[in-house]
């Protein structure tokens, strides 16, 4: 595991990430992964996604504020990027809040070849059918520990499955990763899970063949620009401000040097 | 009338405030609803919004990007919400600019139970049958002071009307109260009266009862967020940044302290 | 030639630019609409696109986040402009990336009398005819120079095309303006093109007789805060803050001085 390696390898590719995503957060997520080295499209059209990714070096669903025509999309441009062997992402924004949107992520699951699941707990401890506590996009309680978690999910979903809290746990299934970077104020204003999922888009771009490795990666390297975001944030505004600052300024060696698997 | 007393209890409840709101101010919103201390979260398909607002309490509508799939989502979810009792904040942005825009604003007050209507003077004056002239989203001109506009859209229209501008005006048909908080450079960044709106729901899901305070309340907590953010501040920008901070960083007795209520 | 002076009318005059763009940008082009001193309006619905567009200076289109029904607001909206004498401004966003987008933004000139056609070099190049390497929203290489790419398009196209780059061309078929205005992080954050597009419509709006001018200051004036801007910026985040700061606090006289057109 080189979360700095797959960094390098980032930025001199600067693959394309295709993302299907909410309109909360379009913005953000575009400009985390412009920050990571990456360059983001959004593209949602039934005329265009599955031309648009095959351009792509990853895809990036998001369900965070559904409606059926972007479901047929996400569909769409998922059976694609499979064909093209192109890796999927899915965050299950709000998966367990409503049936709606625990159907709509099991069913991309379904139909879909999906490399990486990054949700929170509640979210991922759902859809693996574990039980939960589940309350609106931000606040989630599950039974179970994260990591246990993770590994069910993994497991029951055939996906690589990436749980984030205060620590995040990444499993194939087999293996657990514990990634103990990040910071609290990164709780603290809408779409840091998202972008985290984009990123995670980034880094499966550059290291598609190991995806428990990138998505583990992914967030070290976002754990890592959201502990350096956090010195002279005076709250949640300015915090955003730096975080978008020290994604771009992440360096390879300082990644590597940080990054706290377990 | 104790803003930092309801303050207190939203930091403490973290109710979920559902919005179906328009795009350009999504992420603005919810970020502005999480600094306040409560939880947004944004869902607009007819297969779920009934069930979300199920789990909020309260509901925030918007219209400032229309287009008739909205409008539907918007009618069930505030029916679903009179039904469980969750309180209903109405933003009617750009009233009064077209006719799609004065005559969607009136059919949610016909069709739902609306508890505060959130606007500025020339648009809750269109909506109240009050002449005035108005030109955009951004600048508007009522003719009859601003008190005035929000006592007799109350009366007519059933509701809690909230009238922001330099000073605002809230009245439930009879009271009226003046809030005397706020900054120019609000008006310098499109979407304030939009976070305004959502800061009413924020208010109103821990005050249902009490929908004449919450708004003034919610008003007064954003304008004192608004001058706390101001000092400092170099521009729109650097403002927008500061505002996000001075909301979570607001502080019930310093609220009570500073809110002008008149 | 001023730009000094077209940014002083459009602060006194305080066009309304009517915007129908996409997801992504949809904040940043109001902020930066509003921060130049015009005011920005966003509405898509087929139901109020012709009255909306009948009240503003100018119409901008954007093809970022196409979808069918949104393209049948902007051509519904572009001959209701063309009607009014209401200039459109274009921003054909990933043309050459994908044929619906290539096919949409021909169509549109083709149905739409377009003033200005604001894009990257691949963009416009696809656009004429010329040959291009496209690859995604935000890396552009072309064939040919960029001059030649903008004289090529005004002419072939019937527009004033705007081609930005490191250096800026403007041209409507025989004369050439370059600015040479900017600064490198303008490429580091997502949506400056596309703010770009928003502020050549207010300046559009201001001197619509003289679109290739309109066109040209309104890039010389984006560019001189871009380079304002900059200094103080730690990276893309911050950046994006101070060019807020920048547009707003941009002074007529500062831009005449500062301007370079070649």
């Amino acid at each position: 595991m080189s979360a700095g390696e797959s960094l390098a390898r980032i930025r001199e590719r600067k693959p394309l990430v295709h993302q299907i995503t909410n309109y909360v957060v379009m913005n953000e997520t575009a400009n985390a992964t412009l920050a990571i080295g990456a360059l983001p499209v959004m593209a949602h059209a039934p005329e265009e996604v599955e031309e648009m990714v095959g351009l792509a070096g990853a895809l990036v669903l998001n369900i965070g504020t559904l409606s059926s025509s972007w479901i047929d999309a996400m569909l769409l441009a998922g059976r694609a990027a499979n064909a093209a062997g192109v890796p999927v992402v899915l965050d299950p924004v709000g998966a367990g809040a409503t049936r709606y949107r625990t159907d709509t992520a099991k069913r991309i699951i379904d139909e879909v070849d999906v490399a990486v699941l990054r949700g929170n707990a509640g979210e991922i401890a759902t859809l693996a059918g574990v039980d939960a506590e589940v309350r609106g996009v931000e606040s989630i309680g599950a039974a179970g520990t994260a990591a246990e978690v993770a590994r069910a999910a993994a497991s029951t979903l055939g996906v690589v499955a990436a749980v984030t809290g205060s620590v995040d746990h990444v499993s194939d299934g087999s293996r657990v990763v514990a990634v103990e970077n990040g910071h609290p104020l990164l709780a603290s204003i809408t779409g840091t899970g998202c972008m985290s999922t984009a990123i995670t888009g980034a880094f499966l771009a550059a290291r598609s063949e190991q995806p428990l490795e990138a998505a583990a990666e992914a967030l070290a390297a976002f754990g890592v620009a959201g502990e350096n975001a956090a010195p002279g944030a005076k709250g949640p505004g300015s915090f955003h401000v730096n975080l978008y600052d020290a994604l771009a300024a992440l360096d390879p060696a300082q990644l590597d040097e940080r990054a706290r698997f377990a």
